[in-house]
């Protein structure tokens, strides 16, 4: 019997509870011994759900508990959720967490401190819901040497990509719909911006490069100036509008990016549509490989959290290490010297056009160059 | 320093050789230790390889070596193949291997063998090539009850429906140009009439669902029944052909089967072109997941094996356990019961059609009532 304490009961933390417990048989079989929930954590309450008897509102209770020997945080934000964080690893205890921003921004201080006390600390969920990617990366991918990490890694903007593409809408109404829907959030700014591509690209460039790289490293362009018009374009040339984040490994630094671009419709990830998403990674020995699923939700993301529950219990003392080292100089580089085609709008939609292959450097000359200046641009895939 | 062995050095034992080698700093970081390639058994001369002075034609001297932690069976076939697996288990030995013809006939069998010697027996190179997925199937989604698993399996076949669907090409010419690329082998029985599918279907249905299921238990149909025109069909309503190995949950018994089925260019199934193999998951809590990549090959499926010897090295005492039980009465079902649209052949192409949702029983009744005969039917996924 393992005891586990959930803090934050919110969308992801209340899927977690209920999967521990309709699952129990199924899940105490794969971890090889009962797993019992402890303590959830909120400042709600929560007299009106299944778990009115484990309430807390005190982090010292679960701190102090010893039969606690995993904490599962789905608190979000780099705020409390660090602190409490900090705190079980200090306290002996293994982590799991679903806290993508936590983990973009912090992942190396705290995988730091798990190392040092010998304790897990996993957060499959950060990227990609429910999909398992990092776990992939970082076992099964062992013996490559990988070359490329490029995703679709938010549910929102590829939604609203996917109804400009579909039915023509434009971008503000699509926006309405993804929130109408409740795929996006009252303030859309992290989805729509590239924030939330940026910490999940982040993640994956760390574990797949072995160096943390953090956020504010990263170029980082949104969909917000896209138009219907470009959206139009791309679908008659054979090609679709998708929101990546990219890391491609250099010769001395990666380069990484977020950015909106157009893939062909030949291309696995062109077929990612609506709230799903797509994690495509090139190594060496493996060649092209692709993961697919839905990035968000209640119990896909639960999903994700429960199976890091699992793996922690089953490695107690073997810590399962997914995971780098803290970075040492040598930033992200972003991708000027990437020579691609381009997608150029202009003011006369009849004038828009695909370049040559042109670095970025070499694209703002060709445009310098031009009578009527193109007013955007889109990198092609 | 773990030693390791190696059974057989063709296509995929070369590339488990090579990577050894050539990435041998970057596999002992991920180990935790030096791993030293001590013997490759094979019947063949080896002194013009790199690994002369490894090679050796006679098993006993790697099962007497305690030296030789782990063996690598990369020979094929279930005759030797079965014998040197067994032997080496017995002298305490773990045991990796790409042989999916062997794990899906003898895999409950090798498991219950390893687990009672607390060995590790893996085989993520057994289906799906380089692509990780068994691992994912048994660990990642340990909180989800699976209900199905449908995949595109054989690169072989994929790459003649690519053609057949690309290039308008008939069935024996496809076959001729994947001869002429090596994608075919001289005798392609197996990957045309779909036993290569059905194998890997039974690996992945008896770890999705716990218990051996036996290629002979499996209703196997292959696509060399299939034509040119019936390609066409497909392609002008909005439909690829893929040849699928399918495994659903069932009420008491899970139905499982291979066979050609149109599936709807909006599918992400639908976008896995050429060699590459897709593999479709759905469970209760995380939706659908897809796992994507080159299903064969002598360098990704080395990096599935070595992926594996790594696995193994980290978990000497502590087992790693990817499998199943033996099966408890319960044979799998055909799908007789299960209802869907099916595209029907008439002699007259203009009179081929897709009909209504229909169970295999009702579609026959159907077709015996018409007055001209239907001449072929394919399920619509």
């Amino acid at each position: 019997m393992i005891g586990v304490a959930l803090l934050g009961y919110g969308v992801v933390g209340s899927g977690v509870a209920d999967l521990l417990r309709q699952n129990a048989a199924h899940i105490a079989r794969k971890a090889g011994q009962d797993i019992e929930l402890r303590y959830i954590l909120d400042i709600r309450d929560l007299s009106d759900t299944p778990y009115a008897g484990l309430a807390v509102k005190d982090f010292a209770l679960i701190e102090n508990d010893p039969a606690v020997r995993v904490v599962a945080e789905c608190i979000g934000g780099v705020g409390v959720a660090r602190d409490f964080i900090r705190r079980s690893l200090l306290a002996g205890k293994h982590v799991v967490t679903s806290n993508k921003e936590l983990v973009a921004a912090h992942g190396a201080e705290l995988l730091a401190l798990a190392e040092a006390r010998n304790l897990n600390f996993l957060f499959e969920a950060s990227v990609g819901g429910g999909i398992p990617v990092l776990r992939p990366i970082a076992q099964c991918l062992a013996a490559n040497r990988l070359s490329e990490v490029t995703g679709i890694l938010n549910g929102t903007t590829n939604y609203i990509l996917t109804r400009m593409f579909r039915q023509g809408v434009s971008f503000d109404e699509a926006l309405a719909e993804a929130r109408a829907r409740g795929y996006a959030e009252a303030d859309p700014s992290d989805d729509i911006l590239g924030r939330d591509s940026c910490r999940k690209i982040c993640i994956l460039a760390s574990l797949a490069f072995g160096k943390h790289i953090y956020p504010e490293q990263v170029e980082t362009e949104g969909i917000t100036a896209l138009s219907g018009g470009d959206v139009a374009f791309a679908q008659a040339h054979g090609y679709r509008v998708k929101l990546l984040g990219r890391a491609l490994r250099g010769e001395n630094a990666p380069a990484i990016w977020v950015a909106p671009h157009l893939v062909s419709e030949d291309h696995p990830l062109a077929g990612v549509y609506d709230v799903f998403n797509g994690i495509w990674i090139s190594g060496d020995a493996i060649g092209d490989v692709m993961f697919y699923g839905r990035g968000a939700g209640k119990l896909p993301t639960a999903s994700a959290m429960v199976a890091d529950i699992i793996d922690a219990v089953k490695h107690l003392s073997a810590r399962k290490w997914v995971g780098w080292q803290p970075s040492e100089g040598g930033a992200p580089l972003p991708p000027k010297d990437l020579a691609s085609a381009w997608y150029a709008r202009f003011p006369d939609p009849a004038d828009s056009l695909i370049t040559p292959i042109l670095t970025e450097t070499e694209y703002a000359a060709w445009a310098e160059g031009q009578d009527i200046k193109p007013t955007y641009r889109i990198r092609v895939l």
